[in-house]
Formats: structure tokens, C-alpha cells, sequence
């Protein structure tokens, strides 16, 4: 109650300093407010009706196509984008050379369940798991044994599970509404699933597709082995088979698998990534990135993932320059390499920013879709957070109504250690692990405005931290 | 200043007054708000879990597909709502008589520009529009003058008019971020250019697609004659054709234009609307509906317009008798005939409503697609707007953010009249017009999930509204 009166005192202070600041500065903040929504609305126009984004990415899949690490594809790529922001006019662009992992899948991959019962030989859709080990051309047999989760692999221990190929069928939860979480709470049966089946001795393991739809498209992504294990074999099966699985095994325990995978890790390889920039009138040397990873899975066109991404952060720069627009701070557009099968793009870049010094105040990613954007996930300390927050009359007639604390991307994280404000472009999942990973990730499922809007998305929260600064923790001075 | 103290005093009571409120409250306020909110969870868990709103869309799309009023597919829709709906054991379902409009479309349409300069005989994509006359078998020819709107076409006069076909070229503004505002500013072109065209002699008319694409997809819909004037034929031409035509024009005004139709109005025939309910246990005289139009236009399935709201507003009353809930108000899935091309079942019901002293306090409309829903559009009295607009905290966990005065659906507006509070889900709109009435309705281009949580939204407002009331204007009292 106390507590309660004392909040009440601090009301009335607070109203009164409110009242007379507000009359002070009234001019001035909407002189600059209406500015700045006039700015906003002008990115918007002239990307719906002049934007690029979409044409570029169907040169971008079509014409080059999937483009996993160390692929001639992504060489193409690397080039394709260089050529691109060149081509725009943009004040800089240069590549970054970064090492790259380079795996390679080789020869299309078989399976079958061997001898059901009542079955017999049965196809199943499979993908080898990014970064796995192959069987080679002899194959691999053997008996399965399904798990939902890491404790019951290691409740039924090395006497079940040695000389088994283990089954991980736990589904994505449904009942998630945001399907990133879902998709992060099923991860770790692909992500680790090989190397903890390898420690109670599996020969090999079957993960259940990271799939929001129930289909007969098996969806890859990279697996990890443990330095200290047997690395075996792995792959991902469809949610609709690994549902046959699952039910042939309750008729007949002793069923066998047969798979057969002809992907191997080579030696790293020189790649890059591609930075363009608009050079800051005020603040060169600080720099706002915008950015995405110009790798993609191999098995479509690596559409949604991260071609959309790609495309609307070198859109974000044609926008400024094509509006004449001249930002205060350096503001660049990064193509960041092997996101899906490493992170050396993204790493490279942090380390490559703080040797030269490059305070870097801001950066965004869009690696979730190409999907219409519902705002930003914030990744910084509470004063940025705020004032990001502060502009939301901004930008919720874009129906962007998300600002909130949460995650940024993956190429990015590496600039958390210099006390760059994270900020990843929140967009609709709903549609996104459907395709994610599989061959449906194809230049026609991406839709022209909702591309255009996630690209205009951006582009206005970087004309925001191009005016206004954000509070840089790393020499806590506020930039403006 | 005056003004701005005795607003401070007013707030300075009113937070006395809350803080004492709320003292007293709280507990219960918390008790209310717990259960709501587990409600609203097991509404979601139920559907994105056992929801059989997809499947049952499937079936609607490809074994009934488009379903014009009037035609054997639409009488077919009418029996397999029925028969689902008790198969589900709703505790009445019933079939309510309309007489709809019978228009029919004949032999597929053919069109071509017949002597442009350079290029010769080019065939574009057309469609008639809905409750054209046709031109029969023998076409119509003509010279062709583009306008842009009903004012340039006064401005050029029945001298520059007369004899010649009218090409209404005016596209969706993209810069609008709500696709269905872009649609409702190029609208006149289709509903209302054949008779504006024939006021000043014209022979026949050529809309531009109403879409947001750049293909070679005509969209039909409706057309509405002047009853005075001349009745023409009509029809869409795709947005690329349209281009093209364009294009043409500005080399050759001379050109000519053939197109064929075969569409026709035949006499009205028996329909029906279809209708669901879950009687309620205090109010059984009391209704809440959900419901959607289960007529289609006849180029595609219908899919999104309207089978997805036709199975989502089933499946909110499949989910309550799933979760044992019983209703305090009788609950309606109602599934609207002949709202594409005439609205006869939205006007029956609501003539059937009144004739019964029906008291219906809310009517919800699902008729933009199922696509994510984003929130509600309200159209109802203030009271009612602010109590709905109370719940946002139980409803954005579920991405719900809009609670908006706005559009609600045209087959509920003629609830008006009795005092209804009228509302639409909003649900994210930038694909919908890509497809609208074109032959892309299909129900692969439906997602899962999106359809699903647009009926989990529908179901907690509905649940809400059942569990508090609104406002009802027809007795000026609060129903709770």
C-alpha cells in the first residue's frame, strides 16, 4: 500500500514534467515525426512499385539455383551479387574471403524399409543430413529403434541401441503458434541426434523431417558430430513415412532399413562474402548492416531461404540511392556465406569489423522467409530496445506490430560481442518449415509484395537508426 | 491550459477510484482472465492438433469444386454442409430456403486483338464477368478507347464513346499496404463500367483484372447493370493483356478487339442457406454466428473465397462440442448462399432473423481468405468496440493484434438493421488478391495452419462474446 502511494506521488511528478516537456518540444517532435513518416511512406512507395527484389530473386534461383558452400553455384552467386550492387552504383563493394566448409551430397540418395511383415520392400523419401558422413555405395542395414527424445535413447542404453540405426521421431509441436519455437524445440534430434545415438553405438540414425506439413518431401539441414565419437551415417526421412515407419515398427519390432548416401566432406575452400555500401555523410566509420546469407541448401533453389533475405537487403540500398536519399552512417548490405553448414561468413565478418575498428551500431537480418513482416525481434540492451520500441506509431500502419526482446539471426550474432544492437525481421512462419530445408523451397512460393514488404520493413528501421542513433554500448556514449 | 488541469484533476480521481476498483477486483478479475486464457489455449491445441477444417476443404475443392449459385456443384455444397454438420451432431442443422440468381457462363470465352499494326492476331486471356450478358456465338468486334476512370470517360463523351468498346485499365494501387483497400479503389471499374460505358454507347466492355499480379489470369466478378441503360457484354482481361492492349493502343488507337461470350442469366432458382447450431443453455433465444458463403465463382475451387471460411466456421462449432463446451448462447455456423453474384442468402437470413425476433448480438464473418488471421474488423457500436477491444490481452499471444473498427463481411451486413455487432476476421490479405476469382483458387495454394488458426481466432472471440456478451442496441441493455 505504501509501495502503491509512493507510485502515485511519482505519477504526479512525472504528469507534470510530461505536461510542460510536451509543450516545449511539441513542434519540434512532430515537425521531425512527419517527416519521418512521410520518409517511411516514400520507401514503401517507391519499392511497391519500382522494387526490384522480385525479379532479382527469380535471376537468383532460377539462373543459378541452390547454392550450398563451396558449389560452383555459390561462386556464381558470390558473383551474381558483387555484379548487382556494382551495377546499382553503390559507393563500395568489396569481397571478403572466408574459408568454407564443402560438403557435398553426391549421388541421390535411396532407402527402404526392407522387410515389413506385411509390407515387404518399401521406398521411403529421404535426405542425407548437411555435413553428414555417406554409406558409400554398399549401403547401409540394419534394425531400428525409435526414440522421441535423448532420454529415452539413453534409458534404453548401448545394450538396445549398439549396432541399431536409431529413429528420432519426435514431431515439431503443433500447438506452437510461433513455428520458430517448434522448430527449436524439435532441433536437437537433428542437430545432435547422430552423435548421441553414436555414443551408445548406433550405425546409423533416421531423424523425422523438421516439417511444420505432414508430406513425402524429406527436409536436410547440418547435423554436428562430437570430436570424440563415431560419426555415422544420418539422415532425414518425410513426416508422412517417418509416420509409416513408426507404425510398421509397431507391427514388426525387428524390421530392417536399408539406406544409402553418397555424401562426403572435401577440403575447405576459398569463398566470400559480398559487401556493398553507401558511404555515411556524418559518421562513415559507423556503420548500419543490413544483411542475409547467400548460401542455401542444395535439394531446390534456396528461395525463402536466405534468397528473399539476399534480395531485399541490396534492395534496401537501391531504395535509398534511388530516392536520393544520403544517410548520416555508413549503411551496407551484407551477403553473408555458409550460414547453412558453418557460419564462417558470419564469423569472418565480426572478426574482420573489429580488426579494422568498424564500430558497428546496428545490424539486421532477414533469414526466417520472404514472408509478409510483422515487425522485429530485438537483441540489445534495454536503452536501444526502448527507443526502437518508441517508434512504433511509425511503423505500425505497415502492420508491423512486433517489437519486442528476442532473436536477431544467425550471421549476425558474431557482432554481439562488440555491443552491436541485433535485430532480426519478424515475419509470418506459418508457412515457413513446410518448405524450410526441402525442394519446395522454390522461387514460386515466394510472394512479390510480401517480399517487397519485408525488404521496405527493413529499410525504414534503418532510416530510424540512421537518424536517431542507438545507444552503442561500446563506448556508452548515445550516437545520434 | 484550463482544459489541461481539469483533465489532470479527472485523472487524478479516476486513478483513485481504479486503485480501490481494482483492490476489490482483482482476485476474481484474475480467476476470469486464467480460465479465459486456458480456454482460448485449448481452442488452439484442439484445432492445430485435430482440426478437420483442411481435410474437409479438400474434399469441398475437389470432389463439389466451384459452385456458382444456382449450378449442380452449388446444390451439391448445400447437401455435404448439411450432412457434415450433423455428422459432427450439432444439436439443429437446417437448410433455409432463398431464390438466387442463376447465371450461367456458357463455352469458354474467347478473345484476340485483331489488327494491331505491327503485330497482327494476338489472343489474350479474358473472362466474362458475372451477370454479363453474352455476346453468342457471333462475338462482338470493335475499336477500342482505353480510360482510366468514369471521369475520363464523361470527359471524352458519347461522340468519342459511342460504337466503340470501353477498356477500364485502372490498376490496384500497390502502394497500398491493405490489398483489400487497393481493391475496394478499383472496384467501380468492374462493378459499375458496362453501364457507365453503355450511357455514352458504347458496345461492350474490357476491365482490367482486379488483382495484384502481373500474369495472364483473368479475374471474373460480379457486374451490376443499370436498370436503364443497355445491358452490354463484359468482360476481365488479364493484367498482362492488359498491359499489352495498353501498350497497342498507344501504337495503333485504330486497333480492333474481338471477344466471344457465352455467359447468360437464366431464371432464379430454389437454393438455400445452410445452418448450425449449438443451442445455448441460458440464453437459447440469444445467437452468436460464424459463418462464411458456400457459393463460389466457377473458374477455380472456391477455395479461399469462401470454402475456407465455410470449414472454418464449421470447425468452431466442431471444437466446442470436442472440448465439452456448452455455449450460454446458442451458437450458428451459418454457410451463406449467392454472395458472390447476388447476396440473396446474406438478405434471407437476416429477413428470416427478424421475422423470428431472432436476437442476434454478434454475426462473424470469415470471407478474405484463410490466410493468417491477424485480428478483427469491428463494425458495431462503441460499447461493444471497446469491450472486444478489452480482450486484446487474451488474444495477441495468438498473433491477434488488430481490434479495429473496420469492415466485417457482406453477407452479415444485413444484420445491421436488427443491431448486430458485425465483425470480419482480418487475417494477413497480401496473397489474396493475386488469385481472388481468378483460376488460382485452388486448394493447394491453402496453408494448413493459416486456415486453422483463422478459425481458433474466430472460435476464442466467439467464445468470449458467449461468455460476456456485448452491448446490444436492440433492447439498449448489456446481455451478459
Amino acid at each position: 500500500m505504501t509501495i502503491t502511494i509512493k507510485k502515485y506521488c511519482c505519477l504526479l511528478t512525472t504528469t507534470f514534467t510530461l505536461f510542460f516537456t510536451i509543450l516545449g518540444c511539441s513542434t519540434y517532435a512532430q515537425q521531425k515525426n512527419t517527416r519521418d513518416a512521410q520518409m517511411i511512406k516514400r520507401i514503401y512507395d517507391e519499392m511497391l512499385t519500382q522494387g526490384e527484389a522480385y525479379e532479382k530473386l527469380r535471376y537468383l534461383c532460377k539462373n543459378i539455383g541452390g547454392r550450398l558452400s563451396g558449389s560452383p553455384q555459390a561462386a556464381a552467386a558470390v558473383t551474381w551479387g558483387q555484379q548487382l550492387m556494382e551495377a546499382y552504383g553503390f559507393d563500395t563493394v568489396f569481397l571478403q574471403e572466408v574459408m568454407v566448409p564443402h560438403w557435398v551430397r553426391g549421388e541421390k540418395e535411396v532407402a527402404h524399409i526392407v522387410n515389413s511383415r506385411k509390407h515387404g520392400k518399401i521406398e521411403v523419401n529421404i535426405t542425407a543430413l548437411g555435413n553428414a558422413v555417406g554409406t558409400g555405395p554398399e549401403g547401409l542395414l540394419g534394425q531400428v529403434i525409435e526414440v522421441k527424445n535423448f532420454k529415452e535413447l539413453m534409458a534404453l542404453g548401448r545394450e538396445k541401441v549398439a549396432g541399431k540405426i536409431v529413429f528420432f521421431n519426435r514431431p515439431m509441436d503443433q500447438t506452437q503458434i510461433q513455428t520458430g519455437a517448434a522448430y527449436g524445440l524439435a532441433g536437437d534430434q537433428r542437430r545432435n541426434g547422430p552423435s548421441q545415438a553414436a555414443k551408445y553405438g548406433a550405425i546409423g540414425t533416421i531423424v523425422r523431417s523438421l516439417s511444420t506439413a505432414f508430406d513425402d518431401y524429406p527436409h536436410t539441414g547440418t547435423t554436428v558430430y562430437a570430436d570424440d565419437l563415431p560419426k555415422i551415417p544420418a539422415i532425414a526421412i518425410s513426416t508422412n513415412d517417418a509416420d509409416l515407419l513408426s507404425d510398421l515398427l509397431k507391427e514388426d519390432p525387428a524390421l530392417q532399413f536399408y539406406f544409402e548416401t553418397h555424401c562426403e566432406m572435401l577440403p575447405d575452400v576459398l569463398s566470400y562474402n559480398v559487401v556493398g555500401e553507401l558511404t555515411g555523410a556524418t559518421y562513415p566509420d559507423e556503420y548500419i548492416v543490413v544483411g542475409a546469407h547467400l548460401d542455401s541448401w542444395d535439394l531446390a533453389e534456396g528461395a525463402h531461404d536466405d534468397g528473399a533475405g539476399v534480395v531485399q537487403s541490396i534492395e534496401v540500398l537501391r531504395t535509398f540511392k534511388a530516392l536520393g536519399y544520403q544517410p548520416r552512417h555508413s549503411i551496407r548490405a551484407v551477403l553473408y556465406m555458409n550460414e547453412e553448414n558453418g557460419l564462417a561468413g558470419g564469423r569472418q565478418y565480426a572478426v574482420q569489423a573489429a580488426k579494422k575498428n568498424e564500430k558497428h551500431i546496428a545490424a539486421i537480418e532477414s533469414d526466417i522467409g520472404g514472408f509478409t513482416p510483422r515487425g522485429f525481434g530485438l537483441e540489445m540492451n534495454e536503452a536501444s530496445l526502448q527507443k526502437i520500441q518508441s517508434w512504433a506509431p511509425l511503423l505500425q500502419p505497415y502492420d508491423l506490430h512486433k517489437l519486442e526482446a528476442g532473436e536477431s539471426g544467425a550471421d549476425i550474432s558474431p557482432l554481439k560481442a562488440q555491443g552491436t544492437a541485433l535485430i532480426g525481421l519478424s515475419v509470418d512462419t506459418q508457412r515457413y518449415f513446410d518448405m524450410h530445408h526441402s525442394a519446395l523451397d522454390v522461387f514460386e512460393i515466394v510472394n512479390r509484395r510480401e517480399l517487397l514488404l519485408g525488404s521496405a520493413a527493413m529499410a525504414s528501421l534503418v532510416y530510424l537508426i540512421d537518424q536517431y542513433g542507438l545507444p552503442y554500448p561500446g563506448n556508452g556514449k548515445q550516437t545520434e
